[in-house]
């Protein structure tokens, strides 16, 4: 998204309108706030597929009655290191943080700890719970089941599994952790929605048609699914994942999934799994640390490959375009533009840009 | 490995060779029929490249003094959730099996628990541990560092990777647990092996070259490096289950990391990291139980791609392959045939085929 043509946004304005764009339809203050913050931090860190693109559908599906503005997150059923988590139906975003701070408080006495989820909605970016574990010095993990149905199991030709994402962040004495968050298709659905409106053709790997065999036609591709890595390596992750964050708390799974975009008035029922190590019962904080530093610099420096300036950690470059996006300013596509400036025009919200 | 010129062996027949074998390089009784039951297993679950075909490396490591056959395998630190375990550079499937029982013991009061290995050796297959959980009603989760580096960073042109392996398990109403068991490339490198001895080309997304980019000739991929799955995800990947696997223990990781076969005296350090997930503490096992099925039903019963007969879950070939290879019998190629035989020999111990 980082061409000329698009508009840049200071990180207060946009947490501004996204707040009290919340606040005025239901949510209260400090939940906004919070769920603002996580939000608008996938805009910083440059993953602008799960930032404020998806706001406007955050707000219709609370409009629509689909999510619950004033969800109040409960503990369902505990032990002193388990717990499940009712989202009532709140903004995932939300949900997410209650239920991973549950995890690290239930760790700060040394134990391990996992929260799973019911009763939630689409959370953003699965790294966002885990780094807020590793601030803590603790190794995290996130789990989520996908908000629509967009990938066949091997061998199928019916999408009842979700391109289900997750995320592991470690601790470190970088400015950030390294986290890795990936979903477990080879391509987003995003790129062969471009492509198909680009008349352009799709790599061979990327998606099947609606019989389950792979296409290099886009159009035909949208009709089908996306192919997971690896090939039956990524069913068998991305089924891992689902079954993990959806099956200890009874969220819904398989065909039970609905559609974020399309049932907009329904509940999701989406359902994840937070786990929290805490470093310093595995070994003193600092000897991890130690090797965690030696580590990095393997990798960091290896021989690069034939026209690679640089190896980056995972977590690297997107802590860079955070910096940089704090600094700079956020861009924002002139099409997303339109649609928040209607949004803040209809509730009365500010919506100030850089340029 | 199912060709008509091959052997077959019975379970029996393979596990008192191997027991004897190690029983005579000087591995104590319980420990040699404890590791051997676990390495038949991958045989029996038609996963060859973990099974006996690693039998004469394993033995060779203890002969050269680069694996410890008596190994008294400690608890070095531990809180009541999470453990570290000195392997004493003990065979990695004995020392496997202690760590993810002792996961599972601190879990029996309904704790989630987590188990970090340090000198360890080769575990074998990931899935064996992560089912011991699965067979308890806990998920199990499995994490090693590989015990060879095949893989460069991303952008990265040196071997400081290795294709590390993990698997996490779920208890099923099925005969067998859903079990996800992975490494981290595209293709295994035993393929690009076979390849370059066919003297055929390799599809373009497995290796590169020593020079860090794509190539498609095997000869030149065996000089350099196996492609992760996905590209910049599964370089993130088996970053992420490399550092779960050793830094909370202090195993190797990166440049530290040795060579399976070829630095058969020095002790490899190797780490693990184990996880359970007690089903019971976050909902009623039927609760839990009820909906796999369900969900199941959904992933078996999804409308099949052109040509496809029948949707496998992951971990129902390997357990079909176990049935079929309990009754019939595990077939062995004829060159592992002749390995096996000519160990047999030497150590005056019985190697008895069906055919």
């Amino acid at each position: 998204m980082d061409d000329k043509s698009e508009h840049l946004i200071t990180e207060a304005a946009l947490l501004a309108f996204c707040t009290q764009v919340l606040e005025k339809i239901g949510v209260p203050a400090d939940d906004a706030l919070l769920a603002s913050k996580n939000l608008i931090e996938a805009d910083l860190r440059g993953v602008h597929s799960h930032g404020v693109v998806r706001f406007p559908i955050y707000v219709k599906r609370i409009l629509d009655g689909g999510t619950n503005p004033k969800a109040k997150v409960s503990v369902v059923r505990q032990t002193r290191t388990t717990a499940v988590v009712d989202g009532d139906n709140g903004l995932g975003h939300l949900v997410g943080i209650r239920a991973m701070e549950l995890a690290i408080d239930k760790a700060s006495d040394g134990d391990c700890a996992f929260v799973a989820v019911n009763n939630s909605n689409h959370f953003g970016t699965a790294a966002y719970y885990a780094e807020m574990a590793a601030r803590k010095n603790m190794i995290g993990l996130s789990f989520t089941i996908g908000a629509i149905n967009h990938m066949a199991p091997w061998g199928g030709a019916e999408a009842v599994l979700g391109n289900n994402p997750f995320a592991i962040a470690f601790p470190t004495r970088e400015p950030f952790p390294i986290v890795l968050d990936m979903a477990c298709s080879v391509a987003a659905r995003g790129k062969i929605i471009v492509a198909a409106k680009e008349g352009k053709p799709i790599p061979g790997d990327w998606a099947t048609g609606p019989d389950g065999l792979p296409t290099t036609d886009a159009v035909e591709a949208l009709k089908g699914f996306v192919i997971p890595v690896g090939g039956p390596k990524g069913y068998a992750l991305t089924l891992a994942v689902g079954l993990l964050s959806t099956m200890l708390s009874g969220a819904y799974f398989g065909r039970d999934v609905g559609d974020l975009y399309e049932k907009t008035t329904e509940a999701q029922n989406g359902g994840h799994l937070f786990g929290v190590l805490p470093v310093s019962s595995f070994d003193d904080l600092d000897a991890y640390l130690d090797r965690m530093d030696k580590g990095i610099g393997d990798i960091r420096g290896a021989k690069k490959a034939a026209g690679v300036e640089r190896i980056y950690l995972p977590g690297e470059r997107e802590y860079l375009s955070l910096v940089s996006h704090r600094k700079n300013g956020i861009p924002i596509g002139r099409a997303l533009t339109e649609e928040l400036r209607a949004i803040a025009q209809e509730y009365g919200v500010t919506f100030d840009l850089i340029s």
